[in-house]
């Protein structure tokens, strides 16, 4: 694939600088490092990765690109004792390198880091595209979809037990800290986990604090520790009767299960938006496309995958949705008066229709 | 600070676009959120956070500035509605609320992303600088060293409770996860722990496969998953005799302990590795400042903080220690045929010396 885009660009490299907290940089090098690393693409298939002398034995051997030279090997310290800054001998030593190899256009991702772009535009012409490491991830293969699979069963495992300890406990951080660690003693990290009730369920990330006692929006997006998939599933707990917290809920869970029964194949995330906002607004809650401060005031979904946020968005101006695909369907209401509730699924896109990873009844009371 | 720097550069905004995991923007703003978001300083003193509208309250709440725009405000819809490209009508959102702010010179970070960058470039004048909070961030205040000083008292206690474990557990995989579990329980998060024993350990980044038999790397460094901060720690454990992994251990303690001895406000993290460097070769080791493959193959260390590597750089060009930076003192040893050694404290640079956060002998037999 990037060969086609390197072709199609008249481009002779594409280039990241990036560190494996980059998920594209993992996916595209299966390699994990702290600090940040060149990845270098050329038109005619070769890939270069250039790294400190102490990380290059380990890229050999657990990267899945081939060719592998360290800083020493490309001259970088030649450079430094010359310019006396690292960030200076680094960028020379990447010009040189794509010189050296008759570089004239290069491709970058949008989060180059400027202070290189802004030397590479003075050496070369560069253009600036949506990394295609991001596109190629928001399709997943069938060993990915097992993978987010695996932390949708734990997700759901925790909820569980969260509803669980719900009958005795009452408190947001307490909460937060015991699913955190029951999904930790299973292999998944989790944190900034939103156990909010009552008023502060208004806030639709707010993580939640202290006692509540009518409603909570429990919302997880686990990861593995092994394998570096998410998952991201949330349910509204009702404790006390509250009509118009009941109504709201049932909107969303009406709206996200249409959502879901139109998802497959070629329908774009701007569509499934729509309809998610034409639900709520037909039952008389604002949404945001309306430019609303309160009612529906997100998105409807985004993929999930090594990144817990990542494409398709399911929004305005949102992708065309294809088969592969795992997305979440999230709507919410928030009103600062009443509360909050939404309600969450992470589906796969199927030819014909979607498939739920994270099955669960909508309607969840103690 | 940054008042200074804008006066300094005769520009008029400095700004940032980045989510809280960067830790410049978390900082600088205290906001915990999961997508980036701009972040503008302007020379008159004000601050500005543009958020999604589901982030405006929260924002309003939980984070140090005062003002808080959403993308509502600030006409990003309208703007999405003529170009149908979120990224574009964000950049030109962003870039009217400037013009509308009589901005002429911007200052930009150095991972500032190119997607912007271009963009900016083509109407104002655009300073790529160091970000001034990656500058503050490397010298602690008292309150942020008692965080590094706790974090170091648990990575001690996790150290003692892998040395126990030891007598009966020689393998890499399931010591990690014992000691990342006994972190996590007490509320500090660890990943890619070292515990890499025999020939693996010649591999500094490698995080150990399997049984070992003969002596063991272990590093860890964790970060408190309340404060954020991080400490850093490395000890050797020898299991069987061996001459050569002894003598190698030796000279890396003896090495550790003399730049301890140095490490002072005004020192520079240069002079620090220099010193390191001449007593690893003064023992026949070869260092990387001969460029050598083998031996001492990375830098003395690097600050500690929201990051587990940041500034200052104990290296070549290493930066002048100041008083209150934490930094790592690390040096190791590394030859295939052989395996490895390393030994590292995080410490806190003093007036008149530096003081150790991760106390613990040196040399460690079971």
């Amino acid at each position: 694939m990037l060969h086609d885009v390197l072709r199609r660009h008249d481009a002779q490299f594409f280039i990241m600088y990036a560190s494996s907290r980059n998920p594209d940089f993992y996916y595209a090098t299966k390699f994990r490092v702290p600090d940040p690393v060149f990845y270098m693409i050329g038109d005619d298939g070769t890939e270069l990765l250039i790294v400190p002398e102490m990380e290059k034995r380990r890229a050999e051997r657990e990267s899945r690109v081939r060719e592998i030279a360290s800083l020493n090997d490309v001259g970088y310290y030649e450079r430094l004792k010359e310019s006396n800054d690292p960030k200076t001998a680094l960028t020379e030593t990447c010009i040189d390198l794509i010189k050296t190899h008759h570089g004239r256009k290069i491709l970058v991702p949008e989060d180059f880091p400027a202070f290189l772009f802004k030397k590479f535009i003075e050496e070369f012409e560069v253009e600036v595209i949506e990394n295609p490491y991001s596109v190629m991830r928001a399709v997943k293969t069938a060993d990915e979809i097992e993978k987010i699979w695996k932390v949708s069963l734990a997700t759901i495992d925790a909820f569980r037990y969260f509803t669980e300890i719900l009958r005795k406990e009452r408190n947001s951080e307490l909460l937060r800290d015991k699913v955190e660690t029951f999904l930790y003693s299973r292999g998944f990290l989790a944190f900034d986990t939103i156990i909010s009730g009552d008023l502060e369920s208004s806030d639709p990330h707010c993580t939640g604090h202290g006692e509540f006692s009518s409603h909570v929006i429990f919302d997880v997006f686990p990861k593995s520790r092994s394998s570096g998939y998410h998952s991201d599933f949330t349910r509204t707990v009702l404790i006390d009767r509250n009509q118009e917290i009941e109504e709201m809920l049932d909107a969303c869970i009406e709206a996200k299960n249409k959502a879901i029964m139109m998802i497959r194949e070629g329908v774009t995330g701007e569509e499934v938006h729509s309809l998610v906002c034409d639900i709520l607004e037909s039952h008389g809650y604002s949404t945001i496309r309306q430019k609303a401060r309160e009612g529906f005031i997100h998105s409807t979904g985004h993929g999930v995958g090594l990144e817990v946020h990542e494409k398709p968005r399911l929004y305005e101006k949102g992708d065309i949705l294809k088969a592969g695909m795992v997305v979440t369907v999230e709507p919410g209401l928030y009103y600062e008066r009443v509360g909050g509730v939404r309600v969450e699924d992470t589906v796969v896109v199927r030819k014909n229709g979607c498939e739920i990873l994270t099955k669960f009844e909508d309607r969840v009371m103690i």
